[in-house]
């Protein structure tokens, strides 16, 4: 085994935490939670995968001697973080992956390569999509999925072609999210269920300025996006979806709509919410020309609070968990949402009030009102 | 009970968060989970007590009516935080104190003032000292004292006058801070072991352009200081500290001195701190012109960093746990700071190259160097 290159510390630093960070590895397996780091004429690949999800970030590098090895990822990731210097070497000496710094020598093993499995590439392309408007719709509807491994189907966030629409919805059973964004389909239709986890870290990695590539067949899916010069790619094994549809939630007892500007009532659930019981639950009622929020608990006392809103149809109460309100009004702050309110125990709609490209909805299962 | 007065809302929200930082309270108890909050012609008065500690904040108000009420310390702390406008209202309504705010009413419970034990004055005064030193030196010795409560003699700081000196010491048994700085001395000498975790959150609320007021008697040791043009101040039943005497480090046998840029050895401990086993453990080797330090671990592999230096004396190597090193040079970064290392399992100390008017030194206790 051969491997000698030059590269700007920062570059590879960063490339090597955001691998990290899409394949965290199993530490059960040393082999698995090694990195592939391949010099060749074109730069630096880094490349991992503990068979579920695979990862390939691609850098520039001055290659003095081109090769392949497997070095274990978290320390390297560390190390070329924790170097203060502008430019680095890194080579191979006998068993040892040399980094080379002023004064300083960090030398990590070299994992067995050909014990390791290998970084496939990613399935075959089906569609193109916006980076930064993808990358708001997955960090929204990622948020809405559970995050108990125990139950893994509600883990996921189902990607769904629809026309030239791609339909995002993910749910925990208590709040889903739904968005419909535009894209541009390039092959066969999409749907898959991919850990919700796993998307809402590549949302922070993706090109906003960029498109994103979707990868899928009947067993992977995979994203690819171009970052820092090259090209960086994570895939995953995925489930079945099909269970998760969004228009199973029924609207069709829809009586009160609310319009209110979305900070306004976030900054009054924060306040409202610290005089919840043990359940966290605050009552909405919904009255002329406002909305009020009333807490109450045992130790901590009571509270209301209104705040200006159109309201028209009825004026059905309803009672939420305050964190469930919290998170629904996220993606509306710094403009108008619409609530669409069903009595009883049924779904409440949130959507923005003046829509953009991305239809984006946020529904919430209401709780029984608080004892007061 | 009454009580009505108008206060600006940021200035009464860092008050309230501030004592309840000072006295975090036993949820327990529910009239000792509270705050007394007095409005007089003065202004507000918040003050609160576990028994052990006791804390009192005082701010400007608008008194419109006089009193003095008890109501639970976090709901009202959270309240005031969350709140965003300038001026508040906070008047008795019945069993209540309402919080009065634009179309919003929060309304806490007020608990039985007559069974709360109070809040005692703070005992004489014994001396002054200047608040940037003694926050600066508090920070440091207090985060050498452990933070183990089966081990409460370990949690302290000792504070102890020795003529126009204040001595300041804390040990976990394995690291430990002294700072001598200038006091001037008015009353009886002080001696006391005061909780470590208190004097740091005390070091953070201080005003370090002005004075601190040191209080004491047999029992109780307490610290004045004016913040928000009020005067606040903590007190604390205290330990029996004679135990702890910095005189108890020998430092006979020092045959290794060394000057190095604590910022650039602090750089080195934390690379080379990535390679180190189970135990955190790292080499200092010294040479000519420089210090070395080593690291290897089974998985991580091995690293060596050499930093240059002033040597004098001999050569002993020594094994430290990196963490320890860490915070022994954190109070020197920005400067050049001194070792002074014994062979065998005895301490090296740390001190500024130039040292200020506070005389601070870092004692760690070396390790059994890492097997290879």
């Amino acid at each position: 085994m051969d491997l000698d290159l030059t590269v700007t510390t920062a570059d590879l630093a960063a490339a090597a935490s955001a691998l990290v960070r899409l394949v965290p590895g199993k530490l059960i397996d040393p082999v698995l939670s090694g990195v592939l780091l391949t010099a060749d004429g074109d730069g630096v690949t880094l490349a991992a995968t503990d068979r579920e999800r695979a990862g390939r970030v691609e850098r520039a590098a001055v290659v003095h001697t081109e090769g392949r090895v497997l070095v274990p990822a978290k320390p390297l990731a560390d190390t070329l973080r924790a170097l203060e210097l502008e430019q680095v070497r890194m080579v191979v000496e006998g068993s040892k992956l040399a980094i080379r710094a002023p004064g300083a020598r960090f030398a990590l093993p070299l994992l067995d390569v050909d014990a390791h499995p290998g970084v496939a590439p990613p399935p075959p392309a089906v569609g193109t999509v916006d980076g930064a408007a993808f990358a708001t719709a997955l960090t929204t509807v990622a948020s809405a999925a559970s995050r108990d491994d125990a139950l893994p189907m509600f883990t996921g966030v189902r990607i769904r072609a629809e026309g030239d629409r791609l339909v995002l919805v993910a749910t925990d059973r208590y709040q889903m999210a739904v968005a419909r964004l535009p894209w541009q389909p390039t092959g066969l239709p999409v749907d898959a269920l991919v850990p919700a986890a796993l998307l809402a870290e590549i949302a922070k990695q993706v090109d906003p300025t960029g498109p994103v590539a979707l990868h899928a067949d009947r067993d992977r899916f995979a994203l690819v996006w171009r970052r820092g010069g090259g090209t960086s790619h994570a895939a995953t094994s995925v489930l079945d979806g099909s269970f998760l549809h969004e228009s199973k939630v029924a609207l069709s007892d829809v009586d009160t709509r609310v319009e209110v500007d979305a900070d306004a009532m976030a900054g009054a659930v924060r306040r409202v919410g610290l005089y919840t019981d043990a359940r966290g639950v605050l009552l909405l009622e919904v009255g002329d020309g406002e909305i009020r929020l009333r807490g109450a608990d045992q130790r901590a006392g009571e509270a209301e609070e209104s705040v200006k809103a159109d309201v028209s149809g009825g004026r059905t109460p309803q009672a939420y968990q305050s964190r469930f309100l919290t998170d629904a009004l996220r993606p509306f702050l710094g403009g108008r949402v619409r609530l669409e309110i069903q009595p009883g125990m049924r779904a409440t709609t949130f959507r923005a009030a003046e829509p953009g490209e991305t239809d984006l909805r946020y529904v919430v299962m209401p709780m029984l009102p608080p004892k007061h």
